[in-house]
């Protein structure tokens, strides 16, 4: 093996000193290599099924170096983004199509916008890139699309709609404003760099618009790449971990709980659903809220995500536990209670990032949870949940749904092939 | 050593499962926790003077782990966040200082502030904080603090402004909107980690609120930490390697470009100056040139970024080389035959970050540079720059100024002491 640099970015040394540079390369010129190696060779995707642990301690530490070259593959039965361990960077576009925009184009789109993803995806420039340079590092960079109500008339096959793809229920608790509110198609942009999701989003957008027009754009992030430990829970802006009791990707419940098995058949054999909601913290309030209050109000402990029933985040809690007085230790109305679900194919899989976008002109911020989750059917997963949190969820005083839009994800698809051709081809 | 981990977070393994979170600790803890260990060091602080190279590989492989407990030190004579190789991730906030908000209370203010700054980039909470769970992975974090000339009449200090710290005169080039105008009080907020850097918003924002009202707030990145190689040139979103010719941080040419040396007593040993330019790409027309307009542009090649008379990046351009018709091969309009400043203590240090907001409806980007250099001297070192390219380089076609704001920013400060002690003290 010998040191060529890993990065297909040009390889010139920086301003820093070419010494230095060239020392740097020598000395980590190996690991770097062997690193994109792996990743290259599909761990992106060993990983992403979420039984990659590492065999060696030598493995582990390589698996952390050049996030950059770092692959998903695009091809697969499923897309990705979906089982992918949430990367650090996301951005939900959602469009509008424009009125000419019919089956037949949808087609033209579907294939354009495929044939981008999978070339930006794997490292390469789209064929229209003008700043082919950005696309060499894709740091795990994924796009999936997912198709909104309005598609299908659009398409003329509102017949091929699943039942329970439509604009949610209004709910009580809900203050939704209209721009952060459906979209006929949506691509969901993640990346462990932002750079990476920037041109994507640019690559894309050029291509889409000449069918639709752009009705939102929302970014979000979890931690950055590295910060933490891979796998470990992650916090919210609230504080709190957050995803401790979901369907672990790749295991057999997410599976069940996630891969539409019924309706369309274009759905079908690698097809899932999504909810998008975007729902505000109320960080004002929540900041004056105490701990136990803050603790009561989820059923979960702010330092360990431990249940109040017990000690340790995978403790299962004890809904059935009392207190010295006989009231419940988590109570009626906490949030892990009310969004309890037994059967592990009625779970939903949430894959949420956090918002912050620039704060009023007093200080408040404007922050909250892109909460986006992923189920085989709305109706029958999401909705039961959303009600009765909708009902009476403590959670509700500190947070506000202001966006609601739902789409269908089609299956992946083969080299050759186009994500949505079993819908549109 | 053992294998505690490293994190101050909660450690209870994730939902993955205990026994496959258990093992990957086990195998990897011994280079967390080193890397951990380094980190409290100051290994991160190695780095920001820019001579941080590795000693050995497995030095530098541990160097890439563990990115949220690293930390730079506050304290110094100089503010971090300058010489600190810049973070993944920025917010630039530019306040207005409130009516009341005389000398006295600008001293209380920079008093808190200090605090919570000293507190947060170690990982520790902030007084008042009320989510101190997500101080404890700062991931670089550094809060840089500047005042704008509205301060020091505020202070009722005008003699104190360094000569020419005031609003930039209006370039012909410039199309600037208000509202990213200005500022009396500048925090600078960066690190690896954009979750550590919504905290520090948050937190610091609470406290400066009941002195001054959010004027802007600017969204910044750069590569995810650990994308690329360390110190490698990187690019922006025009796909142009950016910041090749720029002194390097801890350099002797860089503390004499940077460190202000001259002018009120309050600013030297230990201070600078800050110009923060919003520049609009304009990507669209940007898009429609060919590589060949592009490089002749610049005056450098895209892929490798070395100067058009040259084919490694750190050649040096060479601006008398002319072609077989007697035409200079660096245009007489080239950006950086324009930019270009023989004399080392006049350079400016850029360290600027990337920004892309939501594109419009029809999918115009809004993308750009959020352009921040630092000089002894704004007069002296930016303003001659500025002027030669308002007046003609080619790359004007493609950007638009659109935002102007200038800072002093004072020296750094001592456990105990705060920062603008030197001038509000
Ligand atoms: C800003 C809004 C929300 C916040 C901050 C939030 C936060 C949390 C937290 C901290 C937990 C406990 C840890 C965990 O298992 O992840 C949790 C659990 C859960 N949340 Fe939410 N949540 C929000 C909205 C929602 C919504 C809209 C839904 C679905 C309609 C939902 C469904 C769930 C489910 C299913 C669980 C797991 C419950 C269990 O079985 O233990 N959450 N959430
Ligand atoms: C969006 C706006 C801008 C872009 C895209 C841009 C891009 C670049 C690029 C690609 C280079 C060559 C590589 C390098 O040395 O970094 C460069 C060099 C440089 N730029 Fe800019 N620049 C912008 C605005 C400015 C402004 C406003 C100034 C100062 C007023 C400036 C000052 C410089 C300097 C001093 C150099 C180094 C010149 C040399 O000595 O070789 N740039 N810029």
């Amino acid at each position: 093996m010998d040191n060529t640099p890993v990065h297909p970015a040009p390889s010139a040394p920086a301003a820093g000193g070419t010494t230095a540079v060239g020392r740097r390369r020598l000395l980590t010129g190996g690991a770097l290599t062997l690193g994109g190696a792996l990743a290259g060779a599909g761990i992106g995707a060993a990983a992403a099924d979420g039984s990659g642990q590492a065999a060696t301690a030598g493995e582990a530490r390589r698996r952390e170096t050049a996030y950059g070259t770092q692959k998903v593959p695009f091809h697969g039965r499923h897309q990705a983004g979906i089982a992918t361990p949430a990367q650090a960077h996301a951005v939900f576009l959602g469009f509008e199509l424009a009125d000419r925009t019919d089956r037949a184009a949808l087609g033209r789109m579907m294939r354009l916008l495929t044939d981008d993803a999978a070339r930006l995806t794997q490292g390469e420039a789209a064929l229209a890139d003008t700043e082919a340079e950005l696309a060499a590092l894709p740091a795990r960079l994924t796009v999936t699309f997912g198709f909104g109500p309005g598609l299908f008339e659009a398409a003329g096959l509102d017949d091929q709609r699943p039942a329970s793809l439509a604009p949610l229920p209004r709910f009580p608790i809900d203050r939704l404003q209209d721009r952060w509110n459906g979209g006929d198609l949506l691509i969901q942009i993640c990346a462990d760099d932002p750079l990476s999701v920037a041109h994507a989003q640019r690559m894309l957008t050029k291509d889409a618009r000449t069918f639709a027009r752009l009705r939102w754009a929302q970014r979000g992030f979890r931690r950055g790449r590295g910060v933490q430990d891979e796998g470990a829970t992650q916090h919210n802006l609230m504080g709190q971990l957050d995803g401790t009791a979901n369907p672990a990707p790749g295991g057999d419940a997410f599976a069940k709980a996630v891969w539409t098995d019924a309706g369309p058949r274009w759905l079908r054999d690698g097809g899932t659903t999504l909810v998008l909601r975007r729902i505000r913290m109320e960080l004002e309030t929540w900041d004056a809220a105490d701990t136990k209050a803050k603790e009561f109000t989820i059923g979960r402990r702010l330092g360990t995500g431990a249940p109040l029933t017990g000690t340790a985040e995978t403790d299962p809690p004890d809904f059935d536990a009392k207190d010295a007085l006989g009231f419940p230790v988590i109570s009626e109305f906490a949030h892990i209670r009310r969004a309890h679900v037994g059967e592990e194919r009625q779970h939903i899989f949430r894959r949420p990032y956090n918002y912050d976008d620039a704060p009023a002109a007093d200080g408040r911020p404007d922050t909250g949870l892109l909460f986006a989750s992923f189920q085989r059917d709305i109706g029958e997963q999401f909705l039961p949940i959303q009600r009765r949190l909708a009902a009476s969820d403590l959670l509700n005083q500190w947070t506000t749904p202001i966006g609601s839009a739902v789409f269908a994800i089609p299956p992946g698809c083969a080299p050759g092939g186009w994500i949505g051709q079993t819908l549109l081809g």
